[in-house]
């Protein structure tokens, strides 16, 4: 899989295992960049900006790695981290660019992993990374069939599970995040499958005050989680 | 300009004074639409999907508008609506998709309005519009030369500055948001610049506790804006 650009290129730099080829464009002068390649005794394959271009799908700013794909973690992984546990299930996020965004979210909010279903999810592709900027290094994803069946073993494991729709009355912020808690981010078109909406404990919902009144899927996840760290005292 | 999309379409269509053209593909069934199109009396010009595709530089849908220009606003009409005014500032946001994903959560959150500057920075455009799902149509945005006089003329006016960066202690939760304020959403590579940070009042940040510690601008934005609501009691 191919990835570019210089914020992913330094993630993967400072733990290169996952690297196994580097183009740079001639005359590349990222120093930091440079003196990464060089400590790691890297090899590098030298193109021009045109064959650079041709090779990425986007802006590369005169880096390309070809990297391993993605390793999804197992669930054990991610929960039961401490009394405090938060993790983020996403219901059918379709666009990459969501994806990666909530990726970068999760991993600042210091959140203890995203599970996303194996069907009608966005995976984690080269757009989901460049889009992560790098957060995905340091954010373990569970890829899972089937939804339900995840959330009834976090509720098996005392995990509170909070949905989000329109559809309700209750403000996010009138609910307590304290303890072991997953929240979940419905599909940007049409919010959380009916299934997964019947499982959970709480649908709460952001209040809006417009006409139009929807917030993009990584805005709304965003707002969402950092009102859990409040709760958390985080 | 071009827009497309049917949240767009439908947005466009409930005050369809904005309008000029409508193209509409053979066949096109949406029924909302159609019945607006009929209840408004406007014409429409049919055409092949592939005609669509060659107008449209996005997925349209199946309907194309030709639109008026964004029509900004001046500061006046933005300004000292209550007592509670909230205002946000975009220091440089590039990325139209972010610029629309902001309009969309400022919508939303029912702020009074947004100053952009007019260099460097996204315009409204046919993206921004799409992006931020028909929203611009009731949110009013306020082009500005220089950013540092708008400040002034806003502290001349009563409202607290918030500037949002990483280098403070202050978590943007720690500061009282009540009475006429405006948030500054910085630059997404360079965040603000030196002269608004030097403007601001307060300098605040979201409190992150991963390694990478980037939030993508719309998300930052969507945090902060709905930290003010919270304190606003709305």
């Amino acid at each position: 899989m191919l990835v570019y650009g210089r914020n992913v290129a330094l993630e993967y730099l400072n733990n290169p295992k996952d690297i196994k080829r580097i183009y740079l464009q001639s005359g590349f002068s990222d120093e930091k960049i440079i003196s990464l390649i060089e400590k790691n005794k890297m090899n590098v394959i030298t193109k021009t900006k045109n064959e650079l271009d041709e090779l990425a799908k986007g802006v590369h700013q005169g880096i390309i790695l070809d990297v391993h794909e993605y390793v999804y973690k197992n669930l054990d992984d991610i929960i039961n981290k401490s009394d405090e546990s938060f993790i983020v299930i996403l219901d059918h996020i379709e666009d990459p660019h969501n994806l990666g965004a909530i990726i970068r979210t999760c991993e600042a909010a210091g959140v203890d992993g995203i599970i996303i279903p194996k069907d009608r999810s966005s995976e984690v592709n080269a757009t989901v990374l460049r889009t992560s900027a790098g957060a995905i290094k340091n954010c373990d994803i569970v890829q899972v069939v089937n939804l339900n069946q995840v959330i009834k073993e976090l509720k098996d494991n005392g995990y509170w599970i909070y949905g989000t729709a329109m559809e309700t009355d209750t403000s996010f912020r009138d609910v307590d995040y304290k303890g072991k808690v997953a929240i979940i981010i419905g599909n940007e078109g049409h919010g959380m499958s009916r299934l997964v909406k019947e499982s959970s404990d709480f649908i709460v919902r952001i209040p809006m005050y417009g006409k139009v009144n929807s917030l993009n899927a990584s805005v709304s996840a965003g707002i969402m989680i950092y009102e859990v760290l409040r709760q958390k005292n985080r």
